[in-house]
């Protein structure tokens, strides 16, 4: 079976461990914005004092510089950008050539579920030495929506409900689940979570969706 | 009267419009990471065949290097970064030395309310032209966080439920803003919403906080 790529799999017609989200890859412009993590969070971490961020300003600035005049008008860029792509490369939370993402690859499974492990750093911290409370917000409704295609089901969030069970550490493995629960009529309801490699659940969310029927896919 | 630099301000003694987040500066550090913001916003708009991103790669890479040698050890830093600061400067929503943060600022009103505007730009995108619900999430959670401490409470959040009314555009003034509604013993329930400067509610969030005694305070 051959699948148009502008179309994401889902489960009806997929493997189990079916990658849904893009995977950063050696294209330079993955490696510029893997490299631009890295700058974010060794910006949070270095020296204050000693690491002569006058210079630093200015060479970042020079870059930016730089690829502002190769880029063309935001509005054409934002209908390009949306163009050919079954899945972004540029979300905040998945997308490789988005330094903002940490970035969550997520996989779906044989069961109707989506998964994915990803370890956080200063950047998105909250309280001292845990994840922010909004950061879990925003990788579980960015993870429902993924579930929610893998279920064969689109739409926008309409209601968002997170609990927060024990803080979320940094710098550890966090496996971020999300699946499809029910649908009544075009209200989808998911729900997800983010536990420890240990199964210690730390924050779980479940949410409404307002489905739109996906005329492709018919 | 004075205050002491550790303690946050609040609306019991402290004026309307009094600043409860750290303002951006032209520090070095905070002009090096607003380079930086360019930098991962510029990335998402260049032209991906001209703009030379392997050279952007290497020297984004380079300038990490930098920054790397001259960073402490992480766990060192987690220290003292926490030192010394009533309010953060490298949390992911209004840190002035994050490159995630927007950055929201935040000022407190006489009714014990707090509010900033915001502009988001293509690395806070969602659906095509809007904010991602995430981040909504995010800045709210966030926005609560610093209302409850100017209405003296602190903690948490247990619960966060937020509602999307429409979608939030990219590129134009937004009206974040939130304050304490109620508390009953250590629970405390704030409310909060994002407008338009149009006035029209784009997502609203109800949230249960558990209070710390704050013993700094008496």
């Amino acid at each position: 079976m051959t699948h148009d790529p502008k179309v994401r799999p889902m489960v009806s017609d997929s493997p189990d461990g079916t990658v849904l989200t893009s995977m950063p890859g050696h294209t330079p412009v993955d490696r510029a914005t893997a490299a631009a993590r890295r700058v974010v969070d060794a910006l949070l971490r270095t020296d204050r004092a000693n690491a002569n961020l006058d210079r630093v300003a200015e060479e970042l600035d020079n870059i930016a510089d730089h690829l502002e005049q190769h880029a063309p008008a935001v509005a054409e860029r934002l209908v390009d950008m949306w163009h050919g792509e079954g899945v972004t490369r540029h979300d905040p939370v998945t997308g490789p050539e988005n330094a903002l993402a940490p970035p969550l690859v997520l996989s779906g499974r044989a069961d109707g579920s989506v998964e994915g492990v990803v370890s956080l750093t200063i950047p998105y911290q909250g309280p001292p030495g845990h994840v922010h409370g909004g950061v879990s917000a925003q990788l579980l409704d960015h993870t429902l929506g993924v579930a929610n295609a893998w279920s064969g089901r689109t739409g926008a969030t309409a209601q968002l409900n997170v609990r927060y069970h024990r803080p979320t550490p940094l710098f550890v493995p966090l496996i971020v689940s999300g699946r499809m629960v029910s649908q009544d009529g075009r209200k989808v309801c998911s729900a997800g979570e983010i536990r420890t490699a240990e199964g210690d659940l730390c924050v779980s969310v479940d949410a409404l969706f307002i489905d739109k029927p996906a005329l492709r896919r018919r």
